[in-house]
């Protein structure tokens, strides 16, 4: 019996949004594994079995779905977003790793419109020239790299988006951050706080760089900060190509 | 008659990686432009004009767009990948800049799969971790500019996503980038070479960056530079979640 193993992004939130490859791939699970409000945006139907698990228990729900596959089930793993931006696909292929006698599974990673793409395309084009994306969540790295990477991101001007820039168990890291650019940016320097994007919650703020607040982000927030040469037209936000 | 300008992402080429609010887009559209190659990627029905136009003129594709949206015509612009990475979404902005009597114009940009994440998503999980996307052309800014940012890139240790890497009239930019790394980054580093990804000519490589030769890459492919974590397990490659 032969399973497989797809690692799927449902994209940020509206169903518009999901590639037809991925709604196909879930239309032929016989599972579905993931974080728990991911999971219930999957509609139920005979024959297909929803696990739904917490929050950062990545490496246990990897490593069950590798193991449904290699028992011949068709495992859909969910991620919100792109799977391979700070989401699952890294979590599967390092629960992979110690397990040789899974690495000639049938795996196939699906991309998805991951957050910051989203919330680019509703303010302009911020990332319309070179950027970068930086996950400030120092569950699994130092801080003081991220800050590292933050200053060096400056120092080439991309533009930057900022991946889960605060939470609860994480309250500081926005504000530090926020100091480190605020050091070396100016005043004026345009950030897009763009929230739960294209949901019906999407909240979206643009603000000079002095106006920004560590309170107005929160885990469901893409942070995109511009580079220099990112400016206002009408009521959008876009960085010219010859940035 | 109140027109309208959406400015879509058709993804990499395959037609399973297009998201619905796209397709929708389209269906609605009485005009279509862009650069021909992906103009011939959609289908001509009665009450919909097809304007395709050559490469470069993108300013000239985006002005007359926002003229047919101004006389009310519903017009999306194409373009492939994500419309606001390297792409049409900075051109239309820069061209609405000098009309203030556009800016009132009901306009929309739909995210699309831009290259990196499906040539990410094709070879396993390479921007699992902080990354930066990189265009080598230098139509539009200085090379030096451009090398400036590789080098911050593998300071920070950021995994690399490079556009537009080599091209006929641009021959030489990817092996100067090529000995940038080389001078900073262990030969082992390892580098995807993924060309016309999704479609029925992709074609991805995978090696060491010792083993990278310029005329590997050409206008159609993306290239990825791991950071020092990037590994590989079985046929895949990944950056760890703590890189």
């Amino acid at each position: 019996m032969t399973g497989s193993l797809v690692i799927a992004g449902l994209g940020p939130g509206s169903d518009a949004m999901v590639t037809p490859e991925v709604t196909g791939a879930l239309a032929r699970a016989t599972d579905v594994v993931g974080y728990i409000p991911y999971v219930a945006r999957i509609a139920p139907r005979a024959g297909l079995v929803l696990h739904a698990s917490d929050n950062r228990v990545e490496m246990d729900r990897a490593t069950a779905a590798l193991r449904m596959a290699a028992e011949g089930r068709h495992v859909v793993v969910v991620s919100s977003g792109d799977p391979g931006v700070f989401a699952m696909a890294s979590a599967v292929f390092e629960a992979l790793e110690p397990h040789p006698e899974w690495h000639g599974l049938d795996i196939r990673v699906l991309p998805g419109i991951t957050a910051m793409l989203a919330a680019a395309a509703a303010a302009g084009a911020p990332l319309g020239h070179d950027f970068c994306a930086i996950n400030l969540s120092d569950n699994l790295k130092p801080f003081d790299l991220v800050l590292k990477r933050v200053r060096l991101a400056v120092e080439a001007d991309f533009a930057m988006a900022f991946y889960n820039p605060r939470s609860r168990s994480r309250p500081d890291q926005f504000g530090h951050v926020l100091e480190v650019l605020r050091g070396v940016c100016t005043p004026e320097r345009l950030v897009i706080l763009a929230r739960a994007v294209s949901t019906p919650e999407q909240a979206l703020r643009v603000l000079p760089l002095c106006e920004v607040t560590p309170e107005m982000a929160d885990m469901r927030t893409v942070v995109i900060v511009g580079s220099s040469a990112t400016r206002r037209v009408g009521g959008w936000v876009y960085t010219p190509r010859s940035a």
